[in-house]
């Protein structure tokens, strides 16, 4: 039974060209067991100085004893090449995940405790069922401020960082209402009024259209940080992809395991949108806190608890920030989806906007617009609309068009839409008493958005108007056909325009 | 920008034979793009009426267009061969993990819902990342009792079935106490009266060595069901590994989970014993639970609630259950580790046990000869105490040794343990204040249990023992000499015997 003391613990690199959602080695089933590991234990891996750890996948052919497989993601952490030894040893839990074990049982943790999550999230020792259990622990569990604010501030330490030598304003909404393209419009007109907004955007996730995703179809949205610095000083606005500057990276790495778990716990939201603005060096920002049916917060009181909550710890981070509070109960504007939005988005700059799309920009601009001090308490909206009435606000967004290489002479009408198109008609006569804000965003990715640009759904008729039989309420666009047809499916079934008759009822 | 309705759909198979800890296909980077979905994501695949999940990685050389890279545990799952053609789909999160999300805002689930996970746990339609979340909302949130009879019942339904023709009898131990090997005393006192005592059992996960390995140590314990059945009808008792059953497969599914993340809800813990006993066909039995320093109930009241709760359910699902609260604070009998514990099981059932051992197995054995009616009332534990000294309960044994095809004539001598031993010496006088139930795990794993069969330790004294400086407090065994360094410095550093002396201070 004695084996004897050999030790079985360098290996031959077998480079193999697949990308994992974790770091993966693939072991051959003899070594595996002299290691004592099976299918899914972690083992750490060692190359000259470097370490990573990676999960355990198990062959009896595709690697010979003495070999391991190597997946993209592990390549590129080692800087591996074919044929090269490393040194596997199992691994025992990270200290790390003793302390997400302490936030599952409710108790609050140090910030050396979060750094520590947070490092070895970045690192990816924490797997993602563990990352996972973390993230559970914060939506059941919750967090203090101050938790909040290590939260924040680990998370700046895990990517790059850009600082400007003057104040920099930024809106941010924390999401959820479809069609909300206010940015495009914000960003041009605290921009023309001399203030400096350099602002970074998601692309969409779950939903059909983010900032970045529409402002792609102008220009492009991918810069590093040094770009993004000299454009944002030079025009003083810019519209970038967030992810393009490698600012927050554990950020991804929480949305990955967010997203099929349909959570977004308060704690990790606050954390990351802070993150994220620290990062790129805003001390200004107005936050959008849409309430209504179908967003994150349902009513006033929610609404203005997150507010207290997030300007408490934004200002222990150096940042100043005023939360509006607006109605999300229905999409901004009449469009949604990339090409569409973006459309609307220069109509309006044109000055032939619809009135809550211009409404709601004016009034998040014009509060920037005080805190910056470029109109007087009170006057903010009103020096927005005159910006944006007076044709300054599109010069500007042309001339950043132009700064991010895009073409500055764009018009509404040179926007490619998708050519498949169909439309939902009202049945009967009535009124429009629901625009459903999830139904909207299920029939816009079903006809193709985000990914085809020009995929998305026109709304002609919102809450409260009036409607006769047989006018179109909606006009869906795809790029296919195929799709076209799932979302009109969709819309049948969803019904995300609702009418009511003036008569209810009948005796 | 239009693409036409080309909808690539149907993949040529390439067996890629590495076992994932999930199933896995390999897409190419351009077919995963025309299909939508990206690294992490999961797939639908078809092929003839038989359809499973998958989780997507991708490769950009690994695998060409119109190809997909299928690994072992998909290509057993739907039968494929190399080159066949299957049809891959994206797909939307099942309905089950809406119910998850139910569960982790605290609703109750109904019996339906808790069916539907469990089923897409079993198909792994559900992500390690979704069975985690349903395992925390579990720990967070608790269930109902009916809760729990649904999931133990759903359970159930994930594997094969055995019923007896008569009553059978069990005893289980919720865990965490090491060297708790009673259950090799246990069964053949029991069988030894005439009961039937169809005993599963499992393999260590975190402890040093589980009821299976140390049986393993003395005799077969894989067993096909039909196998289970005859052996113990014919012999009255047997003790196998409940893993080579096939009886309640998810639990080894769940179980993966919550292993990294260290929890194991009350919830979860009832359904999973219940499932496992109603689908062995157990209708009466005993369960142990321990408490003290490093179990899993702390004290007397936790104990009690938890057993009430356990005796509720386990009637509602037809097993007659009594449940004996024991001292759990630091190992049973003297041994940890599979051969030293089978060897000392075999000196108890010989006559030469120590106290606690025989103590906590014929108080137990006692409570099922009672239920039984093969022992009268208040005098179950003399009867299996008389069955133990008459040799009984040792021939019982040696016939349910050789029925399961390992050696009936061993001898306690006969069982190898390792050949690097090391002692751990009283470094001075005083009595033995407390035996740290962890360090001892932790001493006897590093030092190769269980999978080194020969590998763990000898306690010399225990709790209230007085010792004498230089006194050998423990013995470790390892089967390699690289192990047993490890485990010896792990033993200098966490002192698992603690000593005190009786001069407490000196002024």
């Amino acid at each position: 039974m004695l084996k004897g003391g050999a030790k079985v613990d360098s290996f031959e690199v077998r480079l193999f060209d697949v990308d994992f959602d974790e770091l993966t080695v693939i072991l051959n089933v003899n070594d595996a067991a002299a290691l004592r590991v099976n299918v899914g234990d972690r083992v750490k891996i060692r190359f000259g100085q470097k370490e990573a750890n990676a999960r355990v996948s198990l062959s009896r052919t595709y690697v010979g004893k003495g070999e391991v497989g190597v997946c993209r993601g592990l390549r590129d952490v080692l800087g591996l090449t074919e044929g090269e030894r490393i040194v596997l040893e199992p691994v025992m839990f990270p200290r790390s995940s003793e302390y997400i074990h302490k936030k599952m049982r409710g108790e609050e943790l140090s910030a050396g405790e979060i750094r520590s999550i947070i490092r070895d999230i970045a690192r990816r020792e924490l797997s993602r069922v563990e990352v996972a259990a973390f993230v559970l622990a914060e939506q059941f569990k919750g967090m203090t401020d101050s938790e909040i604010e290590s939260l924040t501030l680990a998370m700046i330490e895990s990517g790059e960082r850009i600082e400007f030598k003057e104040r920099a304003f930024d809106k941010h909404s924390i999401g959820g209402v479809p069609g909300n393209k206010v940015s495009l419009l914000i960003v041009p007109i605290v921009a023309a009024s001399g203030l400096l907004i350099p602002k970074t955007s998601s692309k969409a996730i779950t939903s059909p259209s983010g900032t970045a995703d529409t402002m792609e179809v102008l220009a492009p949205v991918n810069f590093k940080a040094e770009e993004f610095k000299e454009i944002a000083e030079r025009t003083r606005g810019i519209i970038a992809w967030g992810g393009s500057l490698n600012i927050v990276p554990t950020d991804d790495l929480i949305i990955r395991v967010e997203h099929p778990l349909m959570i977004d716990p308060v704690p990790q939201m606050i954390a990351s949108i802070l993150a994220k603005k620290v990062a790129v060096g805003i001390d200004n920002m107005v936050l959008d806190i849409p309430i209504g049916e179908g967003c994150k917060t349902r009513d006033e009181e929610e609404a203005r608890n997150l507010a207290v909550k997030f300007i408490k710890i934004a200002r222990k981070l150096g940042i100043k920030m005023q939360c509006g509070i607006t109605y999300g109960g229905q999409p901004v504007g009449h469009t949604i989806g990339p090409a569409l939005e973006a459309k609307e988005a220069l109509e309006a700059l044109a000055g032939k906007g619809p009135l809550s799309l211009v409404e709601k920009s004016t009034a998040l601009a014009g509060m920037i617009l005080e805190m910056g001090e470029a109109a007087m308490a009170g006057r903010g909206q009103e020096v927005a609309r005159e910006i944006l009435r007076s044709g300054r606000a599109l010069s500007k967004m042309r001339e950043i068009i132009e700064a991010q290489g895009g073409d500055s002479r764009v018009k509404p009408s040179d926007i490619p839409l998708g050519s498949h198109v169909t439309t939902v008609n009202a049945e009967s006569d009535g009124y429009v008493v629901r625009v459903d804000n999830e139904a909207i965003k299920l029939v816009a990715r079903a006809a193709g958005a985000p990914v085809d640009k020009g995929a998305g759904v026109i709304l002609r008729f919102k809450r409260g108007y009036k409607v006769s039989r047989g006018d179109t309420l909606m006009e869906i666009y795809s790029e296919r056909e195929s799709r076209l047809s799932k979302a009109a499916a969709l819309a049948a079934e969803l019904v995300p325009v609702q009418i009511e008759g003036m008569l209810l009822g009948k005796i």
